[in-house]
């Protein structure tokens, strides 16, 4: 059979690249993809069986690009839910060039310029300003692109900001781990499949993920997530209040809830409501029957295994 | 008495400094910051009265810079309030330095090369198809900038893409008005106060607003809106449903719900919920100690009159 196909969004090494690595090993074949769209459409047009994309970061909160196409007004990915998550510890490294400064003396004084993605810089703060004061800085469109361009600027010493993933790509050298500020930094990704597509039906997400971590004990989890959409009647006052009742009602625990414009008229949302619960799947599609009464659009995005170990 | 100093996010001629000027009118010391944060802390700081500030686009929705002060983790702005809210349409013009292209000959072809803000571009894709196809776009870091450059620049034939307000600004030539694919495109502002401030009770926000309007009709708005701030206890499944509840059991309703980490611990949310009501303000201070009773930190962010009228 041909190796599962995976999309993530571009360039290689990229965090995205990583999640999609450590969660399907490298026996499916990783495709990366130059936008969020392009990897969700692979998924629907059954291209690609798996797409993994970022959801939420633990510091910065939602991706809302990922958001918009989960919503997906205009019923472009009709076919896409999410049947997994994976939770990616967010960590920088400094890293240069092969032998540009041997372990045996880290100096980094003669380092005049250094490359990473703007986002980076801000969570660096404190390991630039002991380190780096003063030193030029350029944005680049990704962590993965400054691990590049050092590997590609030969021309004068310089550095980047990215993951040991991107640094192991590239064949750098890896001058500090974790130089982050903040602990505990960690992206949130799900993992999509087409509800229609027979291949990942029949060979589940959580078999996978179980031969890919090669006889690693699975996280047994307890409860499982639910994503949900809908969009309330403008002219129901209190509707939105019912819509949330509906999951107390039904013992599901409500999570977490984003809204977004509708697009179809202003100030009219669509609420996308991450739910959890221990229960079987049955209770999903009884809250989804009583979702569907008071509100509009209403979908049910996926059912999936809660993968958070709590602390 | 002083003239009221009123902040918002610089540079001038943005769509904040319009906002301002639009609803507090020219008599008051409108002040151009170099952050919302810097525009928010002179209200805590009470060197201004008012600050106005972005809280949602009616296509891109939140403005999560704003949602992150007015969740406010550190505590640092704990007098800010919000008072009052202005909708502030978004039109797009094609601007270029005076008599460049006079009204009788309207042929750009001579134009080669167009600056505007990253997001604008995508605002403007049918216009820019059909008259400046393949040419040159400079990125600049917001549409005032870019008629600012467009005036400075002269030794070429170059065209902003910016507001009628910054064309005003600039002394430009406004060749084409309204440029945007979608209408209706509308930013919400919202108005902060100092709660402990004792010139802005006394003369309350929408008695500034009525003599800066300069005897046009106010809009007699029925209800009220209400933004409240909470944390719910991880331990205690279903308390989000619980909270929620109780805005409906006072009456009033739900309009949106938005979701910022806490970032004290990751996978934990601060609610920000906007609710309406033709009620009076007793019931929003039974709402908050209620919500008090099941949630952590709950904040009573402001109660304003509502200004969107219905269409």
């Amino acid at each position: 059979m041909d190796p599962l196909k995976v999309t993530f969004l571009g360039p290689a090494a990229s965090f995205s690249h990583q999640a999609a690595v450590e969660t399907f090993g490298n026996s499916s074949e990783l495709i990366p993809c130059l936008s969020f769209a392009d990897a969700i459409a692979s998924v629907q047009n059954q291209r690609a069986e798996y797409a993994i994309v970022p959801f939420e970061n633990s510091t910065n909160g939602s991706v809302v690009q990922t958001l918009d196409l989960l919503v997906d007004r205009s019923g472009a990915y009709n076919d896409v839910v999410v049947c997994g998550e994976y939770y990616l510890a967010v960590h920088h490294c400094l890293l240069a060039r092969k032998g540009l400064f041997p372990a045996s003396q880290r100096d980094y004084s003669s380092i005049t310029k250094l490359y990473t993605h703007p986002q980076a810089w801000g969570q660096c703060e404190e390991f630039l300003r002991k380190h780096f004061k003063g030193v030029e800085r350029q944005d680049v469109s990704s962590t993965s692109k400054a691990g590049e361009n050092v590997l590609r600027t030969t021309t004068e010493a310089n550095a980047a900001i990215a993951s040991r993933f991107a640094g192991e790509h590239y064949g750098l050298d890896i001058l500090e781990e974790n130089i982050e500020d903040t602990a505990n930094n960690t992206t949130r990704f799900l993992v999509l499949r087409n509800a229609k597509s027979e291949r990942t039906t029949q060979n589940g997400f959580e078999s996978v993920k179980a031969s890919s971590t090669q006889g690693q004990p699975l996280t047994v989890s307890k409860t499982k997530k639910t994503l949900t959409s809908f969009m309330v009647r403008q002219d129901a006052p209190g509707t939105l209040a019912d819509a949330l009742l509906i999951f107390k009602d039904f013992g599901m625990n409500l999570t977490s809830i984003c809204t977004r414009p509708s697009q179809i008229q202003a100030w009219n949302y669509v609420f996308l409501v991450e739910s959890e619960t221990d229960q079987d799947k049955e209770v999903v599609m009884d809250i989804v029957k009583n979702l569907r009464e008071v509100t509009e659009n209403c979908r049910h995005l996926g059912t999936w295994a809660n993968q958070l170990v709590s602390e």
